[in-house]
């Protein structure tokens, strides 16, 4: 467990008057107990001012009583978590215990009111002081997360020499995972993608037996896990000269938007004033509709997580010193094609370091 | 969309009197819209009698609309799902509206009370038809599931040869990985578990740097995916002789119990009978306490779905002819070491067909 965090969090329980807290989302409990699992049924952290319990099964207790120092681990009979929470609760008379409303089912939420019903209230969360926590990386994660994306770096190094007209995406697809491995990757922070052609106008499209083409747009988005940790970037090429001049044209575009957003971003700003910086660039060359996703999102135990660069973002959302976050502008033109170039950034006092070392060439030269 | 499929979904909300149903699990969704997705907060799915809605945002509008052949792609502004299924069920006029209980969190359920108050009631389901269908394979998912499976065992006939002593078992998992990919894999179903001597004990240990010795326990439990659908097999083996006496004393035992189980496995079962049937033998040789986990689970979309082969099923669920489930026992001796062998197996209405082909010596000869 991270004694420095599990304070912040008992801490926090004390403003918001709560006696426990109860931790699901499978990265906090990665986070707080340092049993790194993602799977999201293998434990429920349960923390509160003496206690701080990992409740599990007979599966994982060996492995957990092993990696979550610190923490008391209980195996319930029958998995019945639910009921472990409150005899907790009855045990050391607690009132109110919070839980993370994203995270917990509702059958989960179900069988805790049932268990805790008449002695104990809980109290649904939206957020909790464990994403803050996580938004700022430790040295030791900021170590992790260069290593990941050093990785990433190394791969697509190999893929520019490698990649060639007719390899299917999939056959790409391949080649990315089966490097990342062998680079000493946990393994693909998630599935890679690998858009060519037509298939660039979805951002997330799945990787097709389709070949890829000279003089076509190639979108790879890809990222090493390093011991728990994951990078995040995305880099459009194409073999040989582009078909049409506006592939260049757009690119030129979509990298000023990226190059602009890393030069304005700092500490300080707020997650819709970020996306902006981007989305306004893109806004000016005419392509705000083609830009249909937002500018970043934080990057560590998840590929996906706070701080977000959106719009979406709530207003009062500033990013702190330390995040690392994704800048990853792009367009997307239905039935023709599409593109995105994303870097991870680490945040500052004062400005931003870009983490990501790959060469921005739209050209890999035939 | 899977016509038949959605057939039953809406003859089954008719016998329900529910006027819609919303599924959120992720591998249901792929099941019934052909949108093979596994990522949970990619869209929602709102089956009725007359509308098939897949409830998305424009990251995935344009590969849904591909691939959910019949279904209709619904993108709400701000991603907000659970008002864009509100303003469904006021259109249609909808008064009870089902929702997966275990895949729906605390947060959005209350998102859609808030939206849905006053004039639809929801409805939680602790399970649904669904589950049911997926647990009866097509000719299709059986020819996706028998290629998976035929990818798992090429790899292991590559690991007999490959393994040497002195690998740690992180470049044992890589290995599996890569050749998995090599082989046609989509990937692997699950980070494959490769645990040594004292790690055997642990039935879900992660791959360690520690390296592999001739002479003791090293179970290998491992999965290709393909095409969406998962193997799952599990081979114990040693480098050369057993170190002790009692490592191939506990491997005969393991293996009569799996072959037990195989052998009286067929449809009518109940889950709670085929658990017995393996651990009836286990118990035989006094080791009912070190066998901690049930005896196997349905596999296909997901690497654990129903049935279960478990004392944990309910008392009437049957197993029915055409699911795939794994017979998986094996004993655990905590600080000593463990051992499981694992097939991949097809219910029939008079018996049952082991699909994982792999050797079972527990010597690999050096």
């Amino acid at each position: 467990m991270k004694e420095e965090s599990i304070a912040a969090v008992r801490e926090w329980l004390r403003q918001q008057e709560l006696d426990a807290c109860l931790i699901t989302q499978p990265h906090n409990r990665s986070y707080l107990s340092g049993w790194l699992e993602d799977e999201a049924e293998a434990a429920w952290l349960l923390v509160a001012q003496e206690q701080c319990l990992l409740i599990t099964t007979t599966l994982y207790r060996e492995v957990a009583e092993k990696e979550a120092v610190g923490c008391q681990v209980l195996v319930p009979e029958r998995h019945d978590y639910a009921e472990a929470v409150a005899a907790q609760a009855r045990q050391h008379g607690w009132k109110r215990l919070g839980f993370e409303a994203e995270a917990l089912s509702y059958s989960a939420y179900a069988r805790l009111c049932r268990n805790t019903e008449g002695y104990c209230a809980l109290q649904p969360l939206e957020a909790t002081i464990v994403g803050r926590l996580r938004q700022v990386k430790s040295a030791q994660e900021l170590e992790r997360l260069r290593k990941a994306v050093a990785i990433t770096d190394e791969t697509f190094a190999h893929l520019r020499t490698w990649l060639r007209p007719g390899l299917t995406e999939r056959e790409v697809q391949w080649e990315i995972i089966r490097t990342m491995i062998a680079l000493g990757a946990d393994g693909p922070a998630f599935a890679p993608i690998v858009a060519a052609g037509p298939h660039g106008s979805m951002p997330h499209a799945r990787a097709s037996e389709r070949p890829i083409e000279a003089g076509e747009l190639i979108t790879i988005d890809m990222g090493a896990r390093y011991q728990g940790y994951c990078a995040d970037m995305t880099r459009t090429v194409c073999l040989g000269e582009p078909r049409e001049e506006r592939m260049r044209t757009l690119y030129e575009a979509v990298l000023e938007a990226m190059r602009t957003c890393e030069q304005g971003l700092r500490a300080g700003l707020s997650g819709r004033q970020a996306d902006s910086l981007a989305r306004d660039v893109l806004a000016r060359y005419g392509l705000a509709e083609y830009y249909i996703h937002s500018t970043g999102h934080g990057v560590g135990l998840e590929i996906h997580e706070g701080p977000m660069l959106s719009q979406r973002a709530p207003e009062d959302a500033l990013l702190p010193a330390g995040a690392v976050v994704t800048v990853e502008p792009g367009v997307y033109l239905p039935g023709w094609s599409g593109l995105r170039i994303e870097d991870s950034v680490l945040v500052l006092e004062d400005g931003a370091e870009v983490l990501t070392r790959s060469p921005l060439d739209l050209i890999i030269p035939q």
